[in-house]
Formats: C-alpha cells, sequence, structure tokens
C-alpha cells in the first residue's frame, strides 16, 4: 500500500488494530452483557437503549434469541450442557464484537452465575470491557406481565425447568449496573446505563449525532 | 424515549434497523468471503484492504483463525463434520456482522464448494450481500511460498488431509471477484475489491477519511 508509511501513526504491526477502529468509530467496542428473568425488561432496555445510542450517533448491536436461536446456535438444545454451549458462543460472539469496536447488547436470561463468569472472564483475558447488567424484576412481576406466555405454560407444566419457577436464577453478586425495573421508568433505566458509559470514557463526546 | 417521534423517520417497528445502521455508517454490511488454498495469499489481501478501507474511514472486521479457531471455534476438530461446522458458525457470524453494517473479511480456505454455497444460501434468504472472492495461486506457487511450512509438512505425511495435496480444493464456479495472486500485485487485488465495493453502492462516497 503506497500511502501506509504516510499514515504509519494508525499502524500496528501493519494490521489495523482495536484502537484504530475505536478511534474511526468514536466510542470504545464493550459488551453489556444484560441478564435477568424472563419477562425482567432485557429486551425492552437493550432496544431502547440502542436507540438512544443512535440517536448520539453510536453503533451498537443486539444479540438476542431472535438472531443467535435461529442462527448460529440453532444446533443447541436445552440440555444444561447446550445452554452452558449457548452462553459461550454468545460470549465469544460479543467479544468479536468488541474487537471490531461495536456496543454488544447482549440479551438473554443467562440464569447461572458460572456461565456468565466465563464469559467476564473471556473478555478480561483480552483487555476488553465487559459490563453486567442485572435487569432486576420481583418474580411475581415478571409472571404478571408475562409477554410470551410462558410462566404460564411453565406454570402448567407444558415447559420444564423454566427460570424462576422449576429452575434456579442466579443473582449477579456484584453487576456493574443494576436496573430495578419493577421501580424505574425506561428512560431511568436507559439514562443509567448511557451514564456509565460516558463516566468509563466509553463514548466519545464529540461524535456527531444520527 | 421522549425523542422518537420526532426523528421516526429512522424508526421500524420502534427498532433501529440495519438501514438505520447502513446509514450511520456511510456504508453497506457485506460479507467478502476469500476462499483460496493456503499460501494463496487470502490474509494478505484482507490485511491490505482492510487498511485501504480504514484510510477511506470505512470499518471493516477481519475473520481469520485467529480469532474464530481458538475461540469460538475452539472446540471443533478437522473432521469432515467439524469443518463443515466450522464453516456454518463463521458463515453466521458474519451475517451478524452484515447485520451490524460492517464489512466482514472472511479467510479460510473454505475449499468445499457445497460449504461455501450454504453460507451464500444464509446471506441471501436475509436479503445480505455476500461476495465471493476466489483468491487463486497455483499450487506450484503456493506450496513455494509455503509461508507457514504446511506443504512440507503435508508432503511429509506430517498433516493428513491437507487441501491441495492429500484432499481437494474445489474451485469457485462463478465468484463475484476473481483475483490471480501469482500474477497481480497486492495494490492490484485491492483496487479491484474496492472498485467492486464501489460499483456494488456498498460504499458512500462522502465518508470522512480517518
Amino acid at each position: 500500500m503506497t500511502d501506509q508509511k504516510a499514515t504509519n501513526v494508525h499502524w500496528h504491526d501493519g494490521e489495523i488494530s482495536r484502537d484504530d477502529r475505536n478511534r474511526l468509530m468514536k466510542q470504545k467496542g464493550v459488551t453489556l452483557w444484560f441478564t435477568g428473568l424472563s419477562g425482567s425488561g432485557k429486551s425492552t432496555v437493550a432496544v431502547a437503549l440502542e436507540e438512544a445510542l443512535y440517536e448520539r450517533g453510536h453503533l451498537s448491536y443486539r444479540l438476542d434469541g431472535d438472531n443467535i436461536r435461529f442462527g448460529i446456535n440453532k444446533n443447541l438444545g436445552f440440555s444444561a450442557e447446550d445452554r452452558t454451549e449457548n452462553i459461550r458462543r454468545i460470549g465469544e460472539i460479543a467479544k468479536l464484537f468488541v474487537d471490531s469496536s461495536i456496543i454488544a447488547l447482549s440479551s438473554f436470561i443467562s440464569p447461572y452465575r458460572e456461565d456468565r463468569d466465563k464469559v467476564r472472564q473471556l473478555h478480561v483475558e483480552s483487555n476488553m470491557p465487559f459490563i453486567e447488567v442485572y435487569v432486576d424484576c420481583a418474580l411475581a412481576e415478571a409472571e404478571k406481565r408475562d409477554p410470551k406466555g410462558l410462566y404460564k405454560k411453565a406454570r402448567a407444566g407444558e415447559i420444564k425447568n423454566f427460570t424462576g419457577i422449576d429452575d434456579p436464577y442466579e443473582e449477579p453478586i456484584n453487576p456493574e449496573i443494576h436496573l430495578r425495573t419493577d421501580q424505574m421508568t425506561l428512560e431511568e433505566e436507559v439514562d443509567t446505563v448511557i451514564n456509565y458509559l460516558e463516566q468509563q470514557g466509553l463514548l466519545d463526546a464529540d461524535r456527531q449525532g444520527a
């Protein structure tokens, strides 16, 4: 490449680095790992956050059941082994997005502490920021919302091993962000996350809005 | 979100769409699928292309052995079944990047036509652009280069089922781009790809360079 020397302040071993990409994007790649009960509001806050970031000119991408369970993980079921592999793969994909400079928004119940901690460890080992967001909602409230009718089916025994009913949800011990969705407005939730990202220096202030 | 109505020209079902992201990024997400023999120059052209795109202010991300084989696909070996699953997962990940508006640069030998065609089909079904780039180099030349010493080991019988030696490479029948790396300079190769992307309307002309 004839121009390479002229601009080699950007170069790292002749290859574009994560820092280069972050500079281009005026943001730092980061994984926001939303975890909580079914119906707790993980997707709702992720969708609203995506919009708020977009308005500020920032690119995020949501990883959720629609694009993961029916895509790369369509060959996984719901056995203990497959659930662990499901979360592992999502963690690895989130890492790729972080490396590419994107704000990855992962919305899965991810009920087991050990699985979430493994994903955190994957990020830490690669010096990538990982933010666990506990989307906390009382079970009674989540069950009352029951947006997909899943609690009803679980109570009727039509779904087995349903988190919160006959399978445990292990609460995060020390999440970076704790959202009480049964006590906060959606706007408060989004502001809480945006403020955290800004405080951590993950969003450049001079990014031009969309 | 209080501002949503004011800017709803951007909105699709209340969620940020692929078109919205492409607009923000001033580029369209696309998969460039580099396929060819070991030593044919897939990674070399992908690295140079990444730099050329970066200079033009475009974000691309390379998927290669380093970040895939040692990450999400570390639980896969080299059996026929695992090789097919390897390519399937890479195809699904590339799709996620396309959806996020990134230019995905996939560099794997991917010797089997059926596997590559499945990845193409995955993209077509989701109305995502897929560009097969045949990185074409005579076997004798690739073997002469042998940058990782793999042909030597394959000839010595230390590696089995090595593409081009004792396992077939099935040439693309109708690739969108055909690079003869034993006859072109690296700059010519990069220009060929950039020109193709521009002709397909995948790069906005007004993107500010890095």
